[in-house]
Formats: C-alpha cells, sequence, structure tokens
C-alpha cells in the first residue's frame, strides 16, 4: 500500500472552558491506503498540530509532518515504525512532532487492523486481551460535599475505582486537601480504590506535596498522580523516599526516553502513557514492556475519547499483571459521541477490548460534523490547511 | 507595566532547501510594556508556534500561550519567572508550549533590559562580560574536498575553532566520515580546534557511533557532539565510557529538567543551550549555572541571527572559564541582515557581548519587510492570527 492522504479533523464543544476536562475538543485523524481508511486521535491542542502537520519546511531536520507520511509504502508493522523514525527524524526541531505523530500512528495501526482482519493487540503478538479493571476519572468537585456527591454516584454505578483530579486539590490548604480526600474516600465507601490526582500543581515542590502525604495515607489512596511535572525526576523520586502512598505520573511523556527516565528514576509504582502523546501505539508498547520488566505497573492515560480510549488499551491488553485502567466518565458529547461503538463495563465491572479489526471502533460522522471547527491556514496566498469534507455515514 | 502587545514575525527565505540549515527562516518576537519595546528570537517551527500564540483554548492546561502573557505586570525579573511559569502551567498540554515561551521571555529580558538601561548579563548578575572565543559553525560539505575548502576559508579568517556537523557526516560509511574529518583538519591545520557535530545521525545506535571515534581521535577533535537525540542518555554515557574524545549535547533539550538530566547521566564534557528552545535566558541560566556546579562547560547552541547570538550568550558571559562559542558564519541572508548592529570577532578573534541595554541588538526593519511571510489564521470565522504591520524605521 502506498498513504495516499493524511486528514486532520478539529471538533469541540461550542463553550470551551478552563476546568481541567480535556474532553472539549479533540483532533480525529484519518489516513487512507490502498482501498483502506484508519482513524485516530491526537491528544493535543489540535490548531497547533495541524500546523506543524502542514507548515513550511524550515530546514532538513524541521520539516512539516506530513512531508514524511504522505507517499510512504505501508505493509507491514516494521513499516509504521520506519515511518515514524523518519517523521522524528525530519521534523526533529518541530516540538509539536511527537503529539502530531501519535494521531497518524495510531491510524496507520487502525488501518493495518482492519486490512489485516485483526484487533491491534493482536498484531502487537498479545494472544489475548485481559480485561481491565476501570476506575472511573473525574474532577475533584469544588466543594467536598460535591467530591462526596460524585464519590456515591460512581459507587451507585459500581465501579470498584476512582480518581479525583485537579479542580482545587493542593492550591489552598492542606486541611482543605485533607477534607476532599475524605470526603472522596467516604462516598467511594471503604472498600473502593481511591486514586488521587494532583494535576502536576506542586511543579517540583517536594515539601509542599509531603504535606499532603498523611492525609492520603489515612485514606488508604491507592496512588498520589502527578505532584509534580513529567520531567521532574528529582522531586519524584525525594518525595516516594517518605511516601507509603505509591506515586504514578508519567503522561506528560512525549517519547520512549523520558518515558524510561521516569520508570528507572522516579520511584513510581505506576507509569501513566497516552498513546495519543507518546508517538502512539508502538512507543508505548515499548514502553509497557520495559514497565513490566522493571516492576512498574503500566496504565494508559485516557481523558477523551473511545477512540482513544482503545488506543490506549491495545499496548497492556496482554499484560494479565497490569489490571487497572483509566476510564473517563464526565466526557463531553464531542468526545462521548464520537464513537459509534462504546467501551462500556460488562456485568462483572470489567473492560473489554474488542476482538474487532484494528481499534474497532467506528466513527459516528454525526458527531464530527456537528462539532466541527471551520479552520483555515494560509501562508503567501497558499492554503495550507482548510477543513476537509466530512465522509457521509 | 502591563504587557500591552505581544507581536510575531515570521521571516523566511524565498526557497528554504532541505540542507541542515536552521537560519533559512526566523520568528522574531516583539514585547510592549510601559512605553517599551522588547525583541526576542523562537528557535522553532515560526507557524507552528504562531498557532501555539494564538490557538483556541482546549482547558485549563492546554491555553494558548499569549493568555498568560497579556496583561501581566512586569517590573522585575523575578515578574519574567512568574510570567514563565504560568505559561508553562496554563499551557502544560501543548508541547510547542517551550519554544514558543522561549522568544517571548528572551524579549522580555530585553525590554526590562532597555526599561534599566542595563544588559541583560547584568541583570543577570555577572559583574562583567567575558569575552568568547567562537567556533566558525558550518555544514560539512558534500565531499571531504568542499570541506576541506570551507576549513581553509574558516582559517583565512582567522578563526581560531571551528566546527563541521550534518551534511553527509553518518549517514555513509566510516570511511567516507573519516575522509571528512581529516579534511578539516588539514583545512583547519594542526593548532586549530576542531568540532564535529553529528547532528542525532545514529539516534540511539552505540555501536556505529563508537565506529566514528578512531578518525576522530586522530584527527584531535575537541568534541564529537550530538551522535544522539537529546533524551538517549544511556546511549551518550556509554558512547562516553569508550571515548577518549568529549562529548557535547544538549540542543535539544527545552526545559531545565532535560539539561540537568543531561548534565547529571549523559557523560557531557559539553553541554549545548539554546536559548530560543529551552524557554529563555533565565532557564538558560539556570542551566549555566548548574553546569558549571558540577564541571561540565555550558556552550550556546545558536545557528541563527545575531539577535538570538545575544540572547545566548547571556546567559553564560559572566562565566570565565566557559570561554568557547557557538557563531554561525554562514547564515542566509534574512537571518544575517535581521539586526543593525553585528557581533563580530575583535582583533583577538574574540566576540563581545555589547553593554547596551537589554540584548543590545536593533532590528534592522528593511530586513523584515524583505523577508516577511503573510500568514493568517482563522477559526469559525473569527481571524486568530494575521501578519502584524511591520514598525517603521
Amino acid at each position: 500500500m502506498q498513504i495516499e492522504a493524511v486528514d486532520f479533523f478539529y471538533v469541540k464543544m461550542p463553550d470551551v472552558t478552563t476546568e481541567g476536562d480535556g474532553s472539549q475538543d479533540a483532533l480525529l485523524v484519518r489516513v487512507a491506503a490502498g482501498g483502506h481508511v484508519g482513524w485516530g486521535e491526537c491528544e493535543a491542542a489540535p490548531l497547533v498540530s495541524i500546523a506543524s502537520l502542514v507548515c513550511p519546511r524550515s530546514h532538513g531536520a524541521c520539516q512539516p509532518v506530513i512531508a514524511s507520511v504522505l507517499g510512504q509504502t505501508f505493509d507491514t508493522a516494521a513499516d509504521i515504525a520506519r515511518i515514524a523514525r523518519l517523521v522524528k527524524r525530519n521534523s526533529l526541531d518541530l516540538l509539536q512532532t511527537d503529539h502530531t505523530l501519535s494521531g497518524i500512528e495510531i491510524a496507520l495501526w487502525d488501518l493495518l487492523g482492519k486490512r489485516r482482519q485483526e484487533p491491534v493487540w493482536r498484531l502487537l503478538g498479545f494472544d489475548r486481551a485481559y480485561a481491565k479493571k476501570p476506575y472511573a476519572s473525574v474532577l475533584f468537585g469544588d466543594t467536598p460535599e460535591e467530591t462526596l456527591e460524585k464519590a456515591r454516584g460512581i459507587r451507585a454505578r459500581n465501579f470498584q475505582a476512582a480518581k479525583f483530579g485537579w479542580g482545587p486539590y493542593g492550591t489552598g490548604s492542606v486541611d482543605a486537601d485533607r477534607d476532599q480526600v475524605h470526603a472522596a474516600r467516604e462516598g467511594l465507601g471503604p472498600d473502593g480504590i481511591l486514586l488521587i490526582d494532583a494535576g502536576t500543581v506542586w511543579e517540583d515542590d517536594v515539601p509542599t506535596a509531603a504535606a499532603r502525604l498523611p492525609a492520603l495515607a489515612e485514606a488508604r489512596a491507592a496512588w498520589l498522580e502527578e505532584p509534580f511535572v513529567s520531567g521532574a525526576i528529582e522531586a519524584y523520586a525525594a518525595l516516594a523516599r517518605q511516601s507509603t502512598v505509591r506515586l504514578a505520573g508519567g503522561e506528560g511523556c512525549h517519547d520512549v526516553h523520558m518515558a524510561r527516565h521516569m520508570i528507572d528514576g522516579a520511584g513510581l509504582g505506576f507509569v501513566q502513557i497516552d498513546t495519543g502523546r507518546i508517538g502512539g501505539i508502538g512507543p508505548a508498547f515499548e514502553v509497557a514492556r520495559y514497565a513490566a520488566a522493571k516492576g512498574v505497573t503500566f496504565v494508559n492515560h485516557t481523558f477523551t475519547s473511545n477512540l482513544a480510549l482503545s488506543a490506549s488499551l491495545q499496548p497492556f491488553a496482554g499484560l494479565a499483571g497490569h489490571e487497572i485502567c483509566e476510564y473517563p466518565i464526565e466526557t463531553k458529547p464531542v468526545a462521548r459521541d464520537l464513537t459509534v461503538e462504546r467501551l462500556v463495563p460488562d456485568a462483572d465491572g470489567m473492560i473489554r477490548l474488542p476482538d474487532r479489526p484494528g481499534l474497532g471502533m467506528a466513527i459516528d460522522f454525526e458527531t464530527v460534523r456537528r462539532y466541527l471547527v471551520d479552520a483555515r491556514i494560509e501562508v503567501d496566498g497558499a492554503t495550507l490547511y482548510e477543513t476537509p469534507p466530512v465522509p457521509a455515514d
């Protein structure tokens, strides 16, 4: 096959707020080759990734991403890796590249799976996809009372695990944060798996983060996620040394090297990888195997559509011991309705990847049409990007 | 003062080639506050950084860069650091952010210097700016004969040091690379400081890089730069253990954490930082001090205009032992003519930062007008960016 087309569709809610909810927009990627079509999604600022796809060349190592994708021959998983390496080499000095590449790489896996009539997890060499235990992923309420209600609602929906993050957590006093964490525990009940996400709020400030540890231990939090930004490895390690609560992090990693450094040096119990950021399914799979070898649990990071969720579950589908998975339950309609199929908990409360070709998720084009952004980029009179037509159903 | 305006000017050569020459375009940044104007430059794919400045918000941690800059109060160096932290927090999930922020941060330092009537290096706390020994930075010729001629030309211009990089180096045989390196040494003469830049060509392949070490040692290369991509710390360390030639790298670092990890783990003799990528002058200054404390020599990375060169020399201006500096001598007219003043070697062949306010470099607006790119970004009928008018001289 030859890659004939790469199209980006930017969709968003009419009103995008400053809340920490990444499901308010999405960047869908369609790749066409040999009569097949694959779909992927970048977890990224859509307009910026669109610009990186089509921008004028700056020099040999700062080329638009599309220059290394269009026209490439593509028949095997090894071709996907080769194309990804070419993109990273030719767009080395373009910082946005890894986020942009991610959606394309995912679409290539989807396309290859459709052509081979195999799910992606089987193309990766897994002989089965284990059921994953979803944690309901939500934002903290503005008040402990709101958080308590959210947690009760999650429990009523039979989730065995829940994660509360962002919102006011970490921005006020130690006592205020304690109240939030205890409210989450109370609502979830004594037997639920409670996870707390600080959303990098303390940057690399170890003492300020450490002051929150006693309340997290009291509430039996199973992890503290992202006390610091992804690169702050020394801060992670210093906090890990004084914490009985295990640390989780890594969603900011945009290449395998960064993820390996966090696994090796940050004292993590869990490494969280977003396939829509790290370069796609291939790099995430590499990190999953590395984490498994190092005794660190791999977890997906996903806060958008079920297409992105399927992509982020493939890389560790066959790793039995890595059981927990992020499962967003408060997604906005633009993300929630983006796929025809949905990944919903089964009778045991578990998430199972479909045994369907590729990512196993058809796009709901009506949703794409409803939320489609009309964008245009012109340089010196030439139109480099305009919103492509949405396929008929 | 309050930040009233942030404007990006994208300039480029009419024809941009795939050669590894980063001087074929530039992204100029103008910041206005309190009746003063400061100028900076992003080392970045210009259109992508423009998009990241003005893109629609995706969520609270993925906002356009300008949202955290416009309207901010700004009177001290501490304000620059505060604004930079705000940008990094509010645009955390926007990968291009660090490159975009860099040009703005540099412009803020230039503006503060103009207001205080002090050069930036003095605002950083240095009581003097030491003369730096420039290495003429060029691309390898396509053949050893071309490289020999380039090296002779550099010697004829009285440079005591030269760096050859990119081009065919590393892409062919070990013998072909040996011929290139020996041609450079022959042309430079036995006493010149010879530096070799592999331009990340071996990604993280240690044996392939190691095969080039004997020729580099024979030709007495003072460093081998970027055998690998910036994050490949283990590969750097493995090569360093078997090399008598010292390693240089770090230009790809886009935050202080990455640079510290390379200093700590990569076995570098030299860490090369581009102020136009790492977030600006403040982060580069932090890395310079860290490198000095760790016994690693700090060097600027600069391949564009003299504005970028001034910005990249400020962070280590007062570090006496860190004497060598990158000095591009083959820049395209768009970069070469971008400033009224030029930083040229003095009678001793040394580069001296001007004792003028800010970066000490006035913009040549005629050059900006000549090479200005007409760009426009529209989203849902609203114009988010259009090329701003160039100031009158």
